[in-house]
């Protein structure tokens, strides 16, 4: 490994950084663990900024989700940008100095799923911050070279630490096959949600309804440039959409709330012949579905899981356009108060929506 | 209109025919009507074998579908072949004396829907026995001529009459975009899956598993050809399939069973990254759904209603290959006997398929 | 047929307009002819703009092109918007005073093609300014009115007329299947090639580069914001983009100048496993091409005729968005001029694109 | 490693073996060279049968395709089916003794083509008998696991075999989209468009059109089951098929012949709308090709290089069908008479088809 190494001279690393543990739900402390050490494929990067996810909020707060369950001490943490300040001696792609974005799931790459263009779905897969594989909520983070992108001098590390939940909205519009002929409705506006709206501007698309229930969260999206915003208690959003559209409706949706309502609701909006994409997880393993419009309106319903194929084009877009999504950062804490950072996103959705670490 | 002219003579008929009615539900009954002129662009065609669908019979006892009313006496029936007796004037694509199968709904050609291949879901479409649209229980009927297929001397009336019902298996294979690599699972074998499976067939799918509660109809999927059948009450689908097929579980799933059990499980039993069509109506408009496992496991869902651009291939496959489509008829009836056949229909599934009529 | 009211007063017209009609090749002449009668589903247009399109120039020089002949004397002239003075009984889309863009070909809504989507292959379209059928250099214009598209107040009729060439634009990326991810190479920069770029971005696309061998169109695609322009006969096109993308190179092409040479080196040019679309007609029959190129690079190569479904889209995506088409205007002309407006259209193409006429 | 074991014992394997080794072209003999030994990740594979393709025929008799040369002796040959005799440590999905298929080319796994399912374009692809990498004119290969396919104890080697040519056909069946809606014209008869009729009707075609200078080689295609076939030179194709399909065409063209004017008339054959894949390379680099009949017809064309996630559906396909692909081999020669077969393959086209190398 040729780490440490920025093209001029040795630099010498403690063997020791920081990391958040997460211990048990609720209990996280910073600590000095190991600096990992590269494989040969891989790379070490230095992480300059990395958000919190709803992901790593949920196991904060439960300590599992799903099957997956944070049985020994966990690093979290997974949307990153960062330096390339270490390299294995067969990583080409990347050189030591290079700004990064991380991908952070590494696929086997020899499984059919693998073989076939959807390796987000690989068995295999080693997945920053999904039990027990660690995340990088600390200073250095250790990734196969092959999942690492350089990021041009124009782009921030934020946006490069935000093409992580970027990314899922742009599978969700390669899923729900958005483009340019479609009229859109983004149900629910989290980080995801608002970035999808950024990935369907990125689509072609530019006729865009949105909603949720927090007022802070449909301004940023009014903000950021939708057509209308609902807000679902207290409007009815078919209503809204038919009377804004002069009745041609919204041909794709895209839920991202994981209410159990929203979601049901999706199949009495969308139009005949429409798309539905799914990525909001609900709580509940049982939500009731209107199957008679599915088959009357021939609908398409798409689920969407993480991301496939999506950092390189998100960097060339962003590059070349002026689409923002380092909007929806609202907060910004150093490592040391990774507390306080989780505890604002787990509690205060009024006013915040992404909040970012910089070890 | 040429009507009445064999390429000979000029043969006169009379101006009734016989029809069946129904006046309300259960009140069936045959009457003389006046024999129905076509217009410039449409043809006069006598029927000689029209099926009893799973509409039909639900009109019969029902009166309505959804939104649609039998509020007038209405004749029933839209699966049907016969012959040419007369044709318009703009009429060129049959002539007096063919054969033909019949595309029971005629779309307006001109609505967004339509222009864009989707007519099935044209909005101002007149479909057979659709109220308040006449269909075809009866000697003669009259349809616009695009919506006529010639079918082959080696082709019989009964196989140019299932044509309908396998048409709808035909989109929800192509819905699903079926293919060779395929491993299918049929859910409930009505006609609609009894004729999925030979759709599926002719679509290159050589492993087909299927379920029904009735004997019968499992013993005829299993003549047709299928992997194995499953009795969805006293076995676990899930397991069964997983260890017929190595592990390998099955990618698509099409269901027409409607049950909504059938429906919930769907989302179970098919892979990660898997199809799912669903046909089969179900009574209840709230169907307990997994959304996570749609999430989780990618899974597209596709609506299928009725069928577009089916016949010219269905007629060109049936031609080329022996399929035997004609093994789901399990009765027979005369026009007069219309009660009867529909009451076979209705109430005696475990020993009837596919009811035929012969005006 | 309630033509002539604006919903306050009948207004009387005269029953003649002046028509521009080519007699024979370079003989064309304003003159009057009676105003065509809408049938029932039919509107007639009162025509405010209506540009000079590349086909009316090669009838006007060589009355013919391929298999269609100018037999009789023809009123040439498709690209057009205008606004609706008159109704036939059935029309329920538009209404009198109505702003319209009018995609000048009728469809027969009853094919193979048309009825599976393409219905720009119909064979029995009824398309305007193709021998024999008269096009709308005139007054007023009738059509079916299905293809009548209203526009909003914010759309000026000259982008309206442009709907017709920048639907070639938009078909072009549906049929080479345009989204974000693609890197874009525009062969040629006539009305059809800058509205292609138009219209890739209207799909997303962010990196763009385009060549032609007349500077002031370079120029105007530079203004209109590609990443780079070449000129073909002094640059390598292969080695500056591979340059200008850091040997990325594009996986999207867009062939308009019917160049032979341009044509022959598209395949040189694209990356493996990308995508040509040609829409430049060549002179030749014969264009010399190495499929070993299209075999060991699994390219894709898609003819684009016409368009179908576009205006809809694009009228939204136009509405929606700050896409500037109307820059591509360089000369405007009345009826009464019509054949100096065409004489600039054929001969100097080193200072016009797009001439428009405003009879 | 844990080779040589059967489960039983351990087997002590001689550590040389036969293999053929072209010296220079024309100049091929068996020789002893060391058993290759696998890595944690690959098997030792015995040899038991393994065809001769166009491409080794070519080194044979070239040493060279393209841009591939044959500088230092070279085995050849990369169809093949055999037994596992030695495994990794880290192999789990084949074991000792089980009888497998080999897919030839070992990818990257890590490049934008391999993650997004295209892994035949992969720039740093493993292929074998492609110089400078071995192939498996021997009695043992080495390869990675998950290149490996159990076929099941109904699939002789020789089908085994046979997978690798039959992959290129289902490969283009996949890249010209096609199911049983299509009408296929197959132009040139050796081994690919042998294996591409096959693989046609795996994909539900039961219309068929085939075409190729050599009688034996028509014969053998009607065996198999087409609809006609056809002499290129003395017959007009265009007006056969216009006939035979009353007219309708053929709208899906595999032309793997590599005849300049056979490819030449594929756009002037295929109908509009049509799609035509080249996998056959023209000795040319320059084909005389109608573009204009590409963009009126809005004809798609689709270069076909080897395949991708093919072995799994073909191995599904062919065990649960009664589709023959033997038929095709005409030969059997042992690895010593290895310079026989390649000269059979290579001079007599007459009455030769496939010839199978038995090591």
């Amino acid at each position: 490994m040729k780490r440490f190494s920025n093209g001029k001279e040795e630099t010498k690393l403690s063997a020791v950084m920081n990391a958040a543990i997460l211990n048990k739900p609720l209990d996280i402390e910073v600590k000095q663990v190991a600096i990992p050490v590269p494989k040969k494929d891989e790379a070490l990067v230095k992480v300059y900024c990395i958000g919190v996810c709803g992901s790593d909020v949920h196991y904060y707060e439960h300590g599992k989700i799903g099957r997956y369950e944070v049985k020994e001490p966990l690093i979290l943490g997974h949307e990153l940008a960062g330096e390339v300040v270490g390299i294995g001696e067969d990583v080409t792609n990347v050189s030591i100095g290079d700004r990064v974005a991380v991908e952070p799931g590494v696929t086997c790459g020899r499984c059919d799923y693998c073989k076939s263009g959807r390796y987000n779905l690989c068995p295999d897969v080693v997945f920053m911050a999904t039990p027990p594989v660690d995340g990088a909520w600390a200073d250095y983070v250790v990734i196969r070279c092959d999942f690492l992108f350089k990021i041009p001098d124009s782009m921030s590390y934020e946006e490069g630490a935000l093409l992580e939940p970027l990314s899922v909205g742009i599978h969700a519009m390669k899923r729900g096959k958005a483009t340019m002929a479609d009229r859109l409705f983004v149900s629910g506006l989290g980080p995801i949600g608002l970035l999808a709206i950024q990935a369907a501007k990125m689509f072609g698309i530019t006729e865009i309804y949105a909603s949720d229930v927090v007022p802070f969260r449909r301004e940023l999206a009014k903000e950021s440039g939708v057509t209308a915003v609902f807000d679902p208690i207290h409007e009815d959003i078919n209503e809204r959409i038919s009377t804004l559209t002069e009745q041609k409706g919204v041909n794709l949706i895209v839920e991202t709330s994981g209410n159990s309502k929203a979601i049901s609701d999706t199949v009495k909006i969308v139009n005949r012949g429409g798309r539905i994409v799914f990525i909001g997880l609900p709580t509940s393993e049982s939500i009731p579905l209107d199957i008679n419009q599915i088959i009357d309106g021939e609908i398409d319903v798409h689920g969407v899981f993480r991301y496939a194929n999506t950092y390189p084009i998100a960097i060339q877009a962003l590059s070349n356009s002026k689409v923002n999504i380092e909007k929806i950062i609202t907060h910004k804490f150093s490592l040391n108060d990774i507390k306080e950072a989780v505890d604002i996103a787990r509690t205060q959705k009024d006013t915040s929506v992404k909040v970012m670490i910089y070890p």
